[in-house]
């Protein structure tokens, strides 16, 4: 008899773990359930969509045609409820789906931050294509986007591209998880040059609107040193996972508010597993649970629930913050930890830096192209002598004028905190 | 009383050093001398002088006139011989100059390989601009090159650029210390397609020659399994360190044919430094002393050597093997060692293999142009995460359809021997 196999959500994790199961097991009696009503897309994309670069056509990952006849994908069905005990998912239309296996990969939503300012507000979010949709179909002309990390620089990007006039209100400064100050500093650059209205070190104070639902909205939002006017306000401050099915169910989550999984990616219930933003992982560099809600984390994810189910000793031991996004031209990338010492590289092309913690690599930022040849040999000789960093350190200090009895380096090349 | 500093050549590693003390020490009484009659230029760019692609003036680095007036770069005038005891130069004109510290840094010159087949041929190298332009003025039509590194590649695809008929006579692989096999195979295919004769497997047996200076050459050039006609010749087989001056100096020479240095990289005359090709330094992969011809080293050579005749407390330990090279329109990067666990990546642009020991990356091969965001990741995970590794190289196996039960990897994909 054949393995009944549900998956909950048709995003990366959901799709990867549906692919790798058809790979090896091609017989898997599949069902692939979605919230959404169009078909599968990477969300990766969302921002070339508003900007105009790609069409919905474009974006499609899957359709129902190209799964095998006996894997139905039922789109526009969010999950009611689940029943463990009975091993069957009740959708919203009523019906019940038994299985032998589930994987839950219904992803996360923007949160709607608790801000005073925001209760009662207009305001858009970015996350699905019907969020997508909505924003271009509002015809803004004046926007306003609030938050700090890759979603709110790659919404305010395109918006911009899209020919919008644009204001990013950015509490502290860009991306501040994944760069050093002085990193977020040329992304702010770029921005600004760009012409995007940057409101650094500013957070939203009240919104004042008018206008109704047949014109555009008209809002007035003051901040802790200004006020912004426009006519579509898109808030980007991060995520927490679709879960409300789940009550009563007995399975666990974590204090992020995402499932708790092992190193297989199943939950405390054996036949069910969690996968992408919606399961709590483990953050290899400080070792704490969490939402790690990135695409590549997503894929693999995905992968090893399905390798898991069809009884392949796999496991993922846990990701790493890490995230690449064009600023107009100029790629940014960041992996890993910003806590540590710092080596960085200049080039004709772009602008690399190392962060090193016991020797060993820990952090990489780069803004900029990059080539072969600079990023590599220096992860290779502090991984292969454990001197050569703080020589290499030292260099780079006399180089740059530094104090040589301390070997410091400048300021802006000191750790600093992730926050 | 200022300083007396004598360089000897004006290669990356003598011009670091000069620029490093002229930083740091613009009143040192700094002679700079090169066996050369040209002015300062990078070797590395040899390849496009020969192609056609950039000429003489636009490969300078230096001119008389950009040094200060203090500093008197001497051209054309080989070192006949140094006189530690006495603290002076003696110039192959018959001038002696006095100096306090003395730094080495003579290059290398390519071997003449003892091969039966090559006794008493006529044949070219390629290290030095005069090397260049002979063969550039010897108008070849087709040519043979002798050699399956780096050099010999670069020069392959600069004469084929050119529009010359090019055969490639490889002992084995392309590339065997810096690529694995598949990755060899790779280029291999690159310089087949761009229409190389590639002589794989072969090792050259004899050279019947006629013509005479005024004409170009006839050489026909038999190898173990064919026969290649040509009018000009080009062995490109590795170098020897220019040294003979040396002889009788008590300067300790190692195993390798280079200099002992210390990691202040002073040779056993506590006066006189060493750098660049023709000093003995430490490989970090294997520990072993050799000989590690290649610019980047030789500038941060050269700076320490530098900074330890100012007195800065910096240290040399050591390098990598590396090189990178352009294969017609593609990139191929290699760095450290071929000997470990490997992990390949395929990204839409470029072919990126990791390998590790220990945990450690120790090497890392790179075909094709490189995206931020596929190269580090994993490079991170492995370093924090002692089990990432063995975790990922099993899915890696699983995907690929190899074995479960073992985990290995596809031969291509098994580490092999530096050779």
């Amino acid at each position: 008899m054949t393995m009944r196999v549900i998956i909950l959500g048709a995003g990366g994790a959901g799709l990867s773990a549906a692919r790798t199961l058809l790979e090896h097991a091609p017989n898997t009696q599949l069902t692939l359930v979605s919230q959404e009503e169009c078909p599968p897309y990477s969300p990766v994309v969302l921002p070339y969509y508003i900007e105009g670069r790609l069409d919905k056509e474009q974006m499609c990952l899957l359709n129902a045609q190209d799964l095998p006849p006996s894997v139905p994908l039922v789109t526009g069905s969010p999950v009611q409820r689940i029943e463990p005990a009975r091993h069957h998912v009740v959708l919203a239309d009523g019906r019940a789906i038994a299985y032998d296996r589930l994987v839950i990969g219904t992803g996360a939503t923007p949160v709607a931050p608790d801000l005073p300012a925001l209760r009662g507000a207009r305001y858009a979010v970015l996350r699905t294509l019907a969020d997508a949709e909505h924003i271009v179909a509002a015809q803004p002309r004046k926007t306003a986007v609030l938050g700090a990390g890759p979603v709110a620089v790659e919404l305010a990007v395109a918006l911009k591209k899209r020919g919008l006039d644009v204001s990013l209100i950015v509490r502290s400064r860009i991306m501040r998880r994944l760069l050093d100050p002085d990193f977020s500093a040329i992304v702010e650059d770029l921005l600004a040059k760009a012409g995007v209205n940057l409101l650094l070190g500013q957070h939203i104070k009240e919104v004042h609107q008018s206008g109704s639902g047949s014109t555009p909205d008209s809002l007035e939002i003051l901040t802790n040193r200004t006020t912004v006017q426009c006519d579509l306000l898109v808030v980007a401050m991060g995520v927490k996972p679709n879960l409300d099915f789940l009550e009563d169910t007995g399975i666990a989550i974590g204090a992020s508010g995402g499932i708790i999984v092992d190193e297989t990616m199943r939950t405390n219930d054996e036949h069910i597993y969690a996968v992408g933003d919606c399961a709590e992982t483990t953050d290899l560099l400080t070792g704490e649970r969490g939402i790690n809600a990135i695409w590549p984390e997503a894929i693999t994810q995905g992968r090893v629930a399905a390798l898991g189910i069809l009884g392949f000793d796999v496991a993922y031991h846990g990701g790493i913050p890490r995230n690449v996004i064009n600023v107009f031209a100029t790629p940014v990338y960041s992996a890993g930890s910003l806590i540590g010492e710092k080596v960085t590289t200049e080039t004709p092309l772009a602008r690399i830096r190392h962060t090193f913690a016991d020797g060993h690599l820990v952090g990489t930022q780069i803004i900029g192209e990059v080539r072969p040849g600079s990023i590599l040999a220096p992860i290779v000789k502090a991984a292969t002598h454990p001197n050569w960093l703080a020589s290499h350190l030292r260099l780079a200090a006399i180089r740059t004028g530094e104090d040589q009895a301390t070997g410091r380096q400048p300021a802006s090349e000191t750790p600093c905190s992730t926050e």
